[in-house]
């Protein structure tokens, strides 16, 4: 079974709608995960926010934030190019 | 003088260019302040973010992130409709 992966238990927000990362997430706690991080970068920063807040007020409002962490990556082109982007990494945790 | 008061170390992130909000903090920082707050809402969190990680990157190094908090508040347009939107706090020190 791959269920102690790590990696099992984040959710990358993407460009796709909302509810989906929400699903997802929520998919994770109903199977089982005690903890899910939502991880995000650049303006997508601002949908991982809304995609934890609708996850514990719709759903799962046992939920705790544990811990938001926020940093710079450094993304490098094709053509050698480095731009740094802002991330978030939010520790959601059921109780 | 005012410079006891709690929002005066509060930066609330809105549309303009990034670095504003940037120098905004570094202002604050540099008249004294101990702990500075950069807020936002809704598309603008991710922006937020941007300008707390553009500060400690670029301009004082020694910042650290005590907390990020993130939330939900309900505005009320003219017409009375209820919408809801992420929020963000980033509370920034200098140690």
């Amino acid at each position: 079974m791959t269920e102690e992966k790590k990696d099992d238990n984040v959710i990358y927000v993407g460009k796709k709608p909302s509810m989906g990362y929400v699903l997802a997430a929520l998919t994770q706690f109903t199977n089982g995960a005690k903890e899910v991080v939502v991880k995000a970068r650049g303006k997508l920063t601002a949908k991982a926010i809304t995609v934890a807040e609708v996850l514990r007020n719709r759903y799962l409002p046992e939920l705790k934030v544990k811990d938001v962490k926020i940093g710079t990556e450094e993304l490098t082109s094709e053509d050698g190019k480095v731009s740094r982007v802002s991330s978030i990494e939010i520790y959601l945790v059921k109780e």
